[in-house]
């Protein structure tokens, strides 16, 4: 590539792909460490940190596409990279590069294995079922037409469980179960037990109490908490806030939700607060059993350790 | 996924995916059967046709991206996907949810074949060099800052081969060759000239030639002849015809030139097609040998043949 383009490339990466908490990638080196029950050797050590790195990707791609779409000002503390002077809507090829380096990363690293096409397969459904819930988000909210009455709790968890929990909460324990070759019994034998589909159970529900935890913080968070504005009531979003608000508005506070809802006007989000405020639901507490009883019990322990109590 | 959301994935599928000349997916299809040496089976039409749609998905999310970033718009006779009502900026994650839709297809019908993973890496790998190419082309004719300068035809040939190439007459051959079992000898043995390395040797230069006849078509074509309206002078595009004008230009042309390029104003755009107008060399000619000697000539003289003379 010409050097021009080679300086874009890194910057981009530089800028999106770092930064965050990298709580996906870590979980990967965890999970993997876990898994094998030991300390992991150098060559362990580094392909489960390629892994975790390929969500980290994943995730920027996401998170890149997903601000120019929600029109966001910031993200992780710094401007959105679309909002860069000279980026725009160069940012939606951008992500797309950061999609694709994950799979140059995993011919580089990988190829030779037995469990390379699950890896493949892994990152081109997750990514798929990702792309779904997004969709569904984003016509379920859409920015200039306020209709509360398209909200509901199912779907609420439809797009939590599919925009967020399958890549966050799945897809690192999957990576490592791969890596540590952990066989699917899914195709061999229907009666047992498939151990990806048992992770599946017990991260999914785990991703959802972390959206609502996020959705809560989107609202209550201050800047400095959480890295970000929080733009879910402006952005008409289908928060968990708002769908427990909805539930128990009385007929006034209602009427305060539809007329100020999703609209570009910090006097009317500060209403909604209002009335979110005045509701004692709207405010998270875990509700789920920390101690499922599984399999591999301490890699979602560990899972639910990094989640607990969080406050960013 | 909700019944809108499945409503939206095939509205997004049927508006986008069909209603091309659906040259690339036919190329898999006419190269398996040259390869072959016969007429295909309903088995082998089946899978070829499967790979020639997967080019088109492809394509058509390439396209959609493409739209946006460049603010056209029309797109093959209709307004561009995002230009739809209700779609705007929802366009980005239907474009990556049509390449999403490759990798489901090639798992439900190729997943048990040895070249499978080929297939994974080759799509990854074009899917790359694509991505690679628009940013080189968004990069070097940014909308807003003019500089003529910046244009050569070495750019120019690093963008068309990347951006357009690769996908458009590489990925068609190397897929049939896959298909077909044809075995890259790259790494087997340096001494070997590799089939897919002979494969883009002739196919690149080809699809060099093809961009040429599309940037001139984008100046001189009608709507009605090429589907859209041209864009690339008004869109500051690094074009076969303005380099060529470049090279020639008389001071007092370029000085025309300099002044109206690359401008929102239909004005403009006509004091700049009236100068490519005086220059008689910004006119394309056929200058590639339409006979390479090579592995699988037939293969290669049909996507000649599909390309001389054409005016759409």
């Amino acid at each position: 590539m010409p050097i021009e383009a080679r300086e874009w490339y890194k910057r981009n990466l530089d800028y999106n792909v770092p930064g965050g908490k990298l709580n996906r990638g870590m979980s990967v080196v965890d999970s993997v460490e876990i898994l094998r029950g030991r300390i992991l050797n150098d060559d362990e050590y580094f392909k489960a940190a390629i892994l975790g790195w390929c969500i980290e990707l994943l995730q920027a791609s996401f998170l890149v596409a997903d601000d120019i779409m929600d029109q966001s000002i910031t993200r992780r503390g710094q401007p959105c990279w679309y909002k860069n002077g000279d980026v725009g809507n160069i940012a939606i090829n951008d992500a797309m590069m950061l999609e694709a380096a994950i799979y140059h990363l995993l011919k580089s690293h990988f190829r030779k294995e037995s469990y390379y096409v699950d890896l493949l397969e892994l990152f081109h459904e997750i990514t798929h079922l990702t792309e779904m819930g997004q969709l569904v988000d984003l016509i379920t909210a859409p920015e200039h037409e306020v209709d509360l009455n398209k909200f509901s709790l199912e779907k609420h968890q439809f797009i939590v469980i599919y925009k967020t929990a399958y890549y966050s909460f799945y897809l690192p324990v999957a990576l490592a179960m791969y890596m540590t070759r952990i066989p699917s019994t899914y195709t061999l034998n229907y009666s047992t037990p498939d151990p990806y589909k048992i992770a599946l159970d017990i991260l999914l529900p785990l991703g959802e109490y972390f959206q609502i935890q996020d959705d809560f913080l989107d609202y209550s968070g201050t800047p400095e908490q959480i890295g970000k504005i929080g733009t879910d009531i402006i952005d008409n979003k289908c928060s968990w806030c708002i769908i427990t608000a909805l539930t128990i508005a009385s007929p006034a506070q209602r009427k305060v939700l539809d007329e100020n809802y999703g609209q570009k006007d910090t006097t009317k989000e500060a209403k909604v607060k209002v009335v979110f405020k005045e509701i004692p639901d709207v405010k998270v507490t875990p509700t789920y059993d920390d101690e499922p009883a599984v399999l591999q019990r301490q890699v979602f322990k560990t899972f639910l350790d990094k989640i607990y109590k969080r406050t960013k």
